[in-house]
């Protein structure tokens, strides 16, 4: 199967043409049609065999999910609607001449398939190769569109508006250790797969973003200490969690307390959502049947305060250090 | 410079915010505005070392200028106007900590700058990692609009138009096999250094486009003989070719006629647009400065004879095989 071959798979496969997509595969380029009086939101993800996923521990269906998860989390967090994914994919040489090639291939592309299906995105164009190296690389381009001006932005925080959070943290960390030490993936309990297959939350973002409930949001892909530090720096403001308000995932509770909370705080990965709302505003427990979870405050930016600090159990502030992952970091 | 260092160095080069992008650098996702009543045109290509380009013979000022203008050439064969461009780019972990890694990066960016500034296009976002091996590995987005409904296309090609190239081909095959030879540049002369520097031919998608002159169009990214086949498979009719119409290069000659004409039909890389026009159409000789040249004429298929046939200058019939580069083909 040559690099036509592998096209008119994906073209087959992703041939339905969705809203907003007038031309997908095979032009020069997609042509997408937003509804009108809608602005373009665009994002871009790397994921780089040995950087983002491990080829023996991670099911291949897992990496094509997660290839579109982390766009599609990008895109919820300012409150946009996915209309299209771009996939650019290269292969080593030989991989798709071997059995164990083609099924990775197609297990790829069954976990991006089915989380593409169910989040309304079509797949409408992208760039094979082979890869130079005896590694596999994706990048993942997620378009999507909101109405003109409503984006949810990092920047909106003010003084005083309380911090939230979707869901349970700490949970994408948490399978990612058990995975480690397993070198397998467990059985799916009632936990679910956090790290293998986290859920967008698509239906909250859409629904801050109709409610005009958050003044200002952002996906936890690196951890809430590292991206409410974001928020906050777009922002101009400070921030204070509060240890015992962090909602932990039930699989953390085999780390222990202190390790829970650092898979919570740092870990990363969770796709949940951070957002914040003005004091008085009532934000309800549930937004499209995900619990929301108040975990702080926002303060004014002091240059003798760290921009970050953690009110423990006891009332002691500490700094809360952003210690999610970063590239290049030596 | 960890990856937030690099953002930050990328950001503050890029930072004036050009015309349609409302956010850049710096959210979750950038915000773009197109005009209204435009449709939305996207598409995304890989510049992998030793793929795409080898660090020891292309300048990192041509690496950088490459990998936009090979989404700019998609962008203007369907006379899209560019709008933003999304690089995400994984560079060797130490790379950066390394004096010639650091030229190398102000390198790239400067080729990308330069002709970011003359398209008219904005950085406004990507993705940064390190790269899981030894190389250098770069995608890049391009978006661009187009009134609605008046981009062109692959597919709107018809029995008896004729078929039209910008330009002069098979000058990137030429100076590559030059630059292979000598493994450095030669000097820039006359004949400019149409496979470091190609130049895409914006004003000419834009000109075809405004006027309703292109009944379809490709960019010769991958040769005469591949492009030509796709645009007639897209539109479901064949084409015959004068070989004596072809434009060849200046830079061709050095190869001899026979060498010459196989880099004009099947090198790849000049960027030129092919594009076709009804027959009674009168083309200029040249659009915004650019040489226009009828090359042949759109037949109806026929299952009995080749898609694709040349015709010689004793007047012989032969098929012209798609030889362009083709990934992942043994």
């Amino acid at each position: 199967m040559g690099e036509l071959g592998l096209i008119e798979q994906i073209r087959s496969r992703f041939s339905a043409r969705g809203r907003g997509v007038a031309l997908g595969i095979g032009d020069d380029c997609a042509i997408l049609r937003p509804p009108a009086g809608h602005e373009v939101l665009v994002t871009t993800d790397f994921s780089l065999e040995n950087r983002h996923f491990r080829r023996e521990l991670h099911p291949a269906k897992s990496v094509g999910h997660r290839c579109l998860v982390r766009g599609l989390s990008d895109l919820t967090a300012m409150g946009a609607t996915p209309v299209a994914a771009f996939l650019s994919l290269a292969l080593p040489g030989d991989f798709l001449k071997a059995r164990k090639g083609q099924r990775w291939v197609a297990g790829f592309f069954e976990g991006l398939h089915l989380l593409a299906e169910q989040s309304g995105t079509t797949l409408a164009g992208g760039d094979t190769s082979e890869s130079p190296a005896d590694l596999i690389f994706a990048d993942i381009v997620l378009i999507g569109s909101a109405p003109r001006g409503r984006s949810l932005r990092r920047s909106g925080a003010r003084a005083g508006d309380e911090i939230y959070v979707t869901g349970a943290l700490g949970g994408a960390h948490a399978e990612l250790s058990a995975l480690l030490g397993l070198g397998r993936a467990a059985r799916a309990g009632a936990a679910g797969h956090p790290h293998l297959y986290p859920e967008p939350r698509l239906g909250v973002g859409a629904e801050l973003m109709r409610r005009g409930m958050a003044t200002a949001a952002i996906d936890l892909s690196d951890g809430v200490s590292t991206d409410l530090a974001h928020l906050c720096e777009a922002s101009g403001v400070g921030a204070e969690v509060e240890e015992g308000a962090i909602p932990l995932h039930p699989l953390t509770k085999r780390l222990g307390r202190k390790k829970a909370l650092d898979a919570a705080l740092n870990g990363g990965e969770d796709y949940e959502l951070l957002f914040t709302a003005r004091a008085g505003a009532r934000v309800p427990g549930r937004i499209a049947g995900v619990a929301i979870t108040r975990i702080g405050t926002i303060r004014k930016r002091n240059a003798r305060v760290p921009r970050v600090v953690i009110r423990g159990a006891a009332g002691e502030v500490r700094e809360l250090m952003p210690a999610g992952w970063q590239h290049f970091s030596s």
